[in-house]
């Protein structure tokens, strides 16, 4: 069609598929990086990336995408200049504002700075932490922390800086609304802990013993088949952090990672991931090229992750169906093992010092810990040099242990080499709401621990798909949670999952 | 730098490095593709391609590139303009000009509409295969027929419009040299095989044993790590056809495929796309995004191909030296089996009808056929509806048989439908170079199956760097085979190597 004959929107869609596909085409430039790549390709993989990325990004700040979106909406005030969109319509030219207005407002040179800056600080981030040497990587993250003041200044916020940084990840929250939710956690988890400190720990050896790469392969696929997923969209691989990247709903891969002495690790790798999988697989893929095809947010996608992992898969009715298949596999490692003995073993509670190491009770208050030294950081009341201190003197409120070294203590996460601030409090909130979500599916399904006992698990797929999946980025992190449930989010199902579950299970 | 203080050599060396950088992502979609991409992302994959391939295709027909390179250099007459170039600057300015002149001689209408034609014929072509039906694929065929004689109009030609298509293949050849150094070769190819037919052929049933998936896996990766690679460069995966794809000199990937009842065929797949992977790996990696490291033409890869496969990887030393160790692999395939036996199985010569299964002897015959149905077609002595008579005609006189249906006939490559055509001839000339190019080698390594029998291949390699991988398009095919031994090429070498070789095996 000539151009002329086609509607702003009809010439804005066409863009914004564009830049939907340059990101698609990262996407596998970034999966082969992490699974198959030799080693040597990085060099021209860097720049593969860095002018594709370009390319994406001057076609998404340019001047007639401007133009074309502003003869559709009124930038600044959000009022629709466009006549006869349909209700789909609007929502994506909402969300094309959106993205148009926070992806302008930092100048280019900030960007360019910012990128450049984490770059080099990741590199250096890496040694300091092998070398146990907060010295090394402090110099960077005094730079990070004061553009990330800078960035925060320039994007604008109502109470706190940290909120403009929030917004980047969870545009839902504020770092009062966090505060509030966090406090009423910490305070449950840390008398949930202390009880199940007093009490008797599961045997877990059998967890521990030796198990080679082939057998990891078979149960990482194994477990991956049984999943509700059509294989024919996603695939799985290898790679040293597992991980999820979708190029497109039909097109959705995930990686596990074998840790020889540790093999439920994998298993609940691949459920985790295949979490993230799903939610990308399920959105509605019509759709796709715009915002209507993208997940809500980071905090919405870990609640995905999270819900697949632990709601489902560290269930009793879960394991009542696939632990025999996996003593078929493990015949030797898990022979005499009753199923009563596997359930505790997963569910082993300990304090530790690592956060992906950590286990459901542990792992908030490690995101905690991070949220709030970020918030004074960011706030400038505490300095970069005083971090270390920081840490391990809240490191021991909540767990009543200090790290070794920085390499176990503030130092381990690589985010804010990245530059990121903001990101850490999704991790619980997807916590969160997953648990707030499955009291919903629960009081709909009060047969769910029979269906699921029985291996199905297509139904569980269906009910996050009506209720999440299909809308993409229609309603937000805190629509979602309301309309699922007609409740606002509160920390308060997922407290109660946890001490239901952890009551039972350490006879509390 | 600012732009304006750049020469237009170095703009234009950019603007050649950009076009690289998408190519080499194109290789990566490609390669994703035939590989592990999951089934349902086809059609993502392919907006992904034509979004990437149209950017590429902009850029280097643009006014800008055009512009550049018209300082540089005159178009129509090569004289150089711009002063102080080094000699390899000269030599990628006069690779751009050729690629500039010859990929903007054909109207962008024409590019398209050739490009939709094909991407439908070569499904129908799919069909008519399986069908085993050709009149299904003749209209297709008529109208790419038609298309490629249109084609070398544009191009423009002396002697005959197949020369302009060939050009596009291997710039140094014309039909006329081609028909000679091929009738040369019929000839003698034809007493050879005659005489092969009449001697006691060798027993090969040990070869079409089952061998597993697992024992090909391991055949693949031993074959591929005992060639003279640096692993960090290349990596081996499977697809339904072998083939070699290089991102770039240090990301060079090659695949292999397993038949069941044919462990052999993985293993020569493996040295034969080795040989393609190394001539890119041995490109001047300083040149990338430049004419020099890219290879001089497909005759010229072919040869390296298929100097690994044959040369080497068919040769007594390369097996006195690797056949112990394949039967440490295949204890159960190959006890008993001594290496004059395996020798004489893997040189077993038969006539068949598809090319792609061809022995040695057999396999440039092939060619042949294609080379003069082609010519024909191109000059409008055979229509379309003909082809399959004159096919089975001239299969007939090569090779003493008549293929039972099309699908073995006519209708066995796909490289028609694509609108390929001038390719075919490269197959062979890539085997006369390659035999060419050894009778040198033989010269200069008199002791090269002493060091051969002993694991010794990286001397191998050497000598082709040397002679060939390191000019990139320095020189062409015929300056490359005269330079390399002195002598113009002809098909001596590679008639002189067959009857030797074969002679002693057949005791003829």
């Amino acid at each position: 069609m000539p151009e002329e004959k086609r509607s702003p929107y009809e010439l804005l869609a066409e863009k914004s598929k564009a830049i939907h596909i340059y990101h698609s085409i990262l996407t596998l430039l970034h999966w082969d990086q992490e699974t198959h790549m030799p080693p040597g390709g990085i060099g021209i993989r860097s720049e593969q990336i860095a002018q594709l990325s370009h390319l994406a990004h001057e076609e998404k700040t340019s001047k007639s995408y401007k133009k074309l979106l502003e003869e559709l909406v009124n930038l600044k005030t959000g009022n629709l200049k466009a006549k006869g969109l349909s209700k789909p319509q609007k929502i994506i030219v909402r969300e094309w504002r959106k993205d148009f207005n926070r992806s302008n407002k930092l100048p280019s040179s900030f960007v360019k700075a910012f990128s450049q800056l984490t770059s080099e600080a990741s590199q250096i981030w890496a040694m300091a932490k092998k070398e146990k040497n907060f010295k090394l990587f402090a110099p960077s993250l005094e730079k990070i922390v004061a553009m990330n003041r800078e960035k925060a200044k320039i994007l604008g916020f109502k109470d706190h800086p940290y909120d403009a940084l929030l917004e980047g990840h969870e545009p839902c929250m504020t770092s009062a609304r966090v505060s509030k939710i966090f406090d009423g956690l910490q305070v449950e988890l840390k008398k949930l802990l202390k009880k199940i400190a007093a009490a008797k720990k599961p045997d877990v050896r059998f967890l521990h013993r030796l198990v080679s790469d082939e057998k990891q392969s078979e149960i990482g696929h194994w477990i991956a088949n049984a999943m509700p997923v059509d294989r024919d969209y996603t695939r799985l691989d290898l790679s040293s952090h597992p991980f999820s990247m979708s190029l497109h709903p039909r097109d959705s891969r995930i990686t596990t990672r074998y840790l020889p002495k540790a093999f439920i690790s994998n298993i609940f790798s691949v459920l985790h991931e295949e979490g993230h999988s799903m939610y990308e697989m399920g959105l509605p893929v019509e759709h796709w090229g715009t915002g209507l095809c993208e997940a809500a947010s980071l905090s919405v996608h870990e609640s995905q992750s999270r819900w697949w992992e632990t709601l489902i898969g560290r269930s009793l009715p879960f394991w009542k169906h696939f632990y025999p298949q996996l003593q078929k596999i493990l015949p030797g490692h898990l022979k005499g093992v009753s199923l009563d003995k596997f359930y505790r073993a997963i569910h082993l509670v300990t304090p530790s010092f690592i956060r992906v190491e950590a286990d459901e009770v542990t792992y908030c208050l490690h995101v905690i810990l991070r949220f709030e030294i970020e918030k004074q950081l960011i706030a400038g009341s505490l300095s970069v040099a005083d971090l270390p201190a920081a840490w391990n003197a809240k490191f021991k409120d909540l767990f009543g242990l200090t790290p070794p070294d920085d390499a176990q203590g503030c130092l381990q996460d690589i985010h804010w080499s990245l530059g990121e601030f903001g990101y850490f409090p999704t991790y619980a909130l997807g916590n969160i709401l997953a648990a707030h979500l499955f009291s919903a599916f629960a009081k709909e399904h009060p047969d769910w621990e029979g269906r699921v006992e029985k291996g199905d698990l297509a139904f569980v797929r269906e009910w996050l798909k009506l209720h999440i999946h299909q809308w993409g980025r229609t309603y937000d992190f805190d629509e979602l949670a309301k309309r699922a449930t007609g409740k606002p989010i509160s920390e308060d199902a997922y407290c109660h999952y946890l001490k239901k579950k952890y009551s039972h299970i350490y006879n509390l």
